[in-house]
């Protein structure tokens, strides 16, 4: 599904996000992380020796609620879909650019020796929250 | 489980968290929550209608990942463990004592006519997170 600006806007922005997998008992599991979109699916970057990358592999069911830093009271949205593309291609130039949108660097700073970092493409099936116009 | 201090500081602070309950399916459901803590559980405040009441009314089980509002990138925490209380008897004052915490404001100014507030109270199992002594 297509979202709406409203909704874009906020993975676009300096924003954070927590994201929601299924671990392999199908319990939720639930972490904080640095969101994106690239207008068509909401996005965020990882590293593929992480617990949320591993259960997405097996399963790509996945929530991303994120709230606005700055008037947080003015909305926010729960995204509902599924990791449908895992780019490590890009990986490492797409964690860099997130640095320089959430810390002001231009190089991400805690990269580890080896480490391999993944964009996460999620694909909308739907959302809900508060002042982006709630469906669901 | 008792849980460390600067896990019971992010609760009590002006921070934001992100609830998970299970839908009737067993799918996870995601929204934002302002949290508080007792010193042995920790709480948020919702009403009587909302999903997640309702979704932990039948199934206790939830995550409550809460981020710092500054110094954003010190540190998380996720608390997985189950509600174990629904306070409606002390639901109206604690939204005030909760809208005087986030907004400065002596009276929740949101509430609708014939609104239900409930301190949902959520007894710790587990955490996990960073800058917090991570467990689980």
């Amino acid at each position: 599904m297509a979202l709406p600006d409203n909704v874009k806007q906020l993975f676009s922005g300096k924003n954070f996000g927590t994201v929601v997998t299924r671990r392999a008992d199908g319990t939720p599991h639930s972490t904080p992380v640095w969101v994106d979109t690239d207008g068509e699916h909401v996005m965020f970057n990882t590293n593929t020796i992480r617990a949320k990358y591993k259960h997405l592999q097996r399963d790509p069911w996945i929530a991303i609620t994120v709230l606005p830093s700055e008037n947080l009271q003015s909305g926010y949205v729960t995204v509902y879909g599924k990791a449908v593309e895992f780019d490590t291609e890009h990986g490492g130039e797409h964690i860099d650019a997130m640095a320089k949108k959430y810390l002001g660097e231009d190089t991400y700073p805690w990269l580890q020796p080896g480490e391999e970092r993944v964009i996460v493409k999620v694909k909308p099936e739907s959302y809900d929250g508060y002042g982006v116009g709630a469906q669901d």
